[in-house]
């Protein structure tokens, strides 16, 4: 078959089941890059990512006999969400495998979706043996979350809805973790407009497709850490390492500190949740890691699900990173009115208290001293060095910065 | 002239300045309310509200003479920036007053958009006395932020895109603060179609259009106090009650913890980012208030500004509130392993620890106890109340609750 009528057909499938996701133009983020940043919005998708197109697309094409055995996947994360959504749709029976140690939102929303979920092992890779063992014993399809023809299809009707919304867009940028996405996205991008080029984005905490890509075949990571759960991926898949590597023009990698930063600007800027595998395109081009003056770029923000306990972390952490939020420990005498002598001058700067901590029972205190923490929001950096100026003119031994948490 | 004519004027003075917000149906609150549910997203406008609309239209039907004079306005919020901006689009000079205790965000967002910010007083009508004195001061042209026809008319646009996106709606639901969005919305949407209901919507801290229908003329509240920062309007106007009064169907209440719940809703299941006044009129959906089984209803979403630090802390609330974060208070025992064997309790249940704290310096501690602060991530209200009757069996005296901060 036609490389782009595979895209094409799934796309038929899809329609009516998936939501074609809005494609939004930024002048913020277009400010801030230089470029002419446009979001294309999966994290709006249905399950909150764009999994349920690979998935959709996978089961649709199981024969009558198969569908009536169901399906099994492993997944801690939004494959579980976007296999037990579609395989509901069809009415087929799912068993999403996760590990026991899953946050609990995601479980119930996998759940909420109609799958029977299986909480086992501690981690992917044992999650994944588990759900082997059920599809051996049950005789289920397997559904994997990116190394199969099926599912990269799904993936790539982005590329489809992307060149009808916006025909002139020059770069696409894409998350990249087992590289699903990003093959089938760069191989139909590529098959319709030979001219745009496509970059990939992983976390510097889980660069496999990197590592895989200077190695020349799929390398595994001995282990992955990142706030990207939708992209800590350790090794690529055979398919999509041969597509990544033909049709990709690059792939950059960006640290936690800039997709927490990536994350906090579409909460605030454009009143989005994305999740940091979903952040990470947007992060790779604030940043600069992929410079384009002048282009029309599309970054794919892949996914919105969060846990929102992680969500409130962030935003402290970005604030902090961005010099809006600022801890000072400094010590004072221990006798009243001493508290109020600091705060003054730190109201008289006009930052804003959020929190105090007072103690005098620290152990390494001289007597009559007090070690008082406090944190306070500013208005940025500049504001952060004049109050620290302020208060080592005023003789207080500060130490302070912006890394709160 | 005609009524329906001005929207329709409003709304071609409007084109290319404003976004067409989406009118996006959730499957996820229609199955939680029984109705047919759409949210009209305002909260992606520029400037993340709803107010440039107003501001832009009622900027372009100044005079030459009075644009060269600029316009002067006073706000602590979305309306500071949606003059701010529409007056940089229209290349005019800006005046925004805001209180001094305006959250920093907003006096950096509306400089950003290109205002001259001055910070006076401590409350909105302070700032409002100060914005009167410098438009006499300086002849410039006053922008109300709701009691205006050409306000009104701007923010009615939005009426219009909503019976285009969906002509068979059957109710809409709207934030009401001073009046002027719902005067729009009511007018131009029952000129179209007189058969559609509309409700208000008003934070219970703030029943300032609830109580001056109840006494059929504008009504002053003392003092207001919610969340709901863009609906905190002390008084309606004039124009504003009288068209309220002519055209609503009905103003309901809704109380922080319901907005609050709405504000996670959306972030959670919808990835959007709602303030409190934009989570508004969702909270009476979902609350029940406005009960439209089958109907198609939509939701303004009216805007999306929000203090990231009062999202994280609304975030823990809502948590809290929906019982799954579990605060546990109890005494144990201060030896080694006492900690250890209230922790395993909670694990063997299958909940999440955030955090610990152990002290034992309390003075109304027994000597020889220690007193426990344990914050648990749950299920839900049942899986909350496992993990208390555990506790109680296992003979620890637990004062135990939800209600985290």
């Amino acid at each position: 078959m036609d490389r782009l009528e595979r895209f094409h057909e799934a796309r038929r499938r899809l329609s009516g089941v998936i939501r074609v996701t809005p494609l939004d133009h930024s002048v913020t983020f277009s400010r801030m890059t230089g470029a002419d940043v446009y979001l294309k919005l999966e994290n709006l998708q249905k399950t909150g990512s764009f999994k349920i197109r690979g998935a959709w697309n996978k089961i649709s094409r199981l024969s009558a006999e198969e569908k009536a055995k169901g399906v099994v996947a492993a997944s801690a994360g939004n494959h579980a969400q976007g296999v037990a959504l579609a395989a509901t749709e069809a009415g087929i029976s799912c068993t999403i495998v996760m590990p026991a140690v899953a946050p609990l939102a995601k479980v119930e929303a996998t759940r909420g979706y109609g799958a029977r979920v299986v909480l086992k092992g501690s981690n992917y890779d044992e999650a994944y043996e588990e759900a082997l063992r059920i599809t051996k014993e049950t005789d289920a399809a397997f559904v994997h979350p990116f190394d199969d023809e099926e599912i990269i299809a799904g993936q790539g009707t982005i590329s489809l809805e992307i060149m009808e919304q916006l025909p002139e867009v020059d770069v696409l940028v894409v998350p990249i973790g087992g590289g699903g996405l990003a093959s089938g996205i760069a191989m139909a991008a590529k098959e319709i407009k030979p001219s745009v080029r496509v970059f990939g984005v992983q976390a510097a905490g889980a660069p496999s497709m990197v590592r895989s890509l200077a190695g020349k075949k799929p390398t595994a990571l001995d282990s992955v850490n990142t706030i990207a759960d939708g992209i800590a991926v350790k090794k690529p898949g055979g398919l999509t390492f041969d597509y990544c590597r033909k049709y990709l023009d690059g792939v950059v990698t960006v640290d936690d500190d800039q997709i927490a930063h990536a994350m906090l600007l579409l909460l605030e800027r454009a009143k989005l949740v994305a999740e940091g595998a979903g952040a990470a395109s947007l992060a790779a081009l604030v940043s600069g890691k992929i410079p384009c003056p002048g282009k029309k770029v599309v970054a794919i923000i892949s996914g919105g699900n969060v846990d929102v306990n992680l969500m409130s972390r962030i935003i402290e952490h970005g604030l902090s990173k961005a010099g809006r939020y600022m801890q000072i420990v400094t010590r004072v005498p221990d006798r009243p009115g001493s508290l109020l002598k600091l705060l003054n001058i730190i109201a008289s700067e006009g930052a804003n208290v959020v929190s105090v901590e007072h103690d005098r029972l620290r152990q390494d205190l001289v007597l009559g001293q007090a070690e008082v923490e406090i944190r306070v929001e500013t208005y940025g950096p500049e504001h952060m060095r004049r109050i620290e100026a302020r208060l080592a003119e005023a003789g207080y031994d500060a130490i302070h910065g912006s890394d709160v948490r």
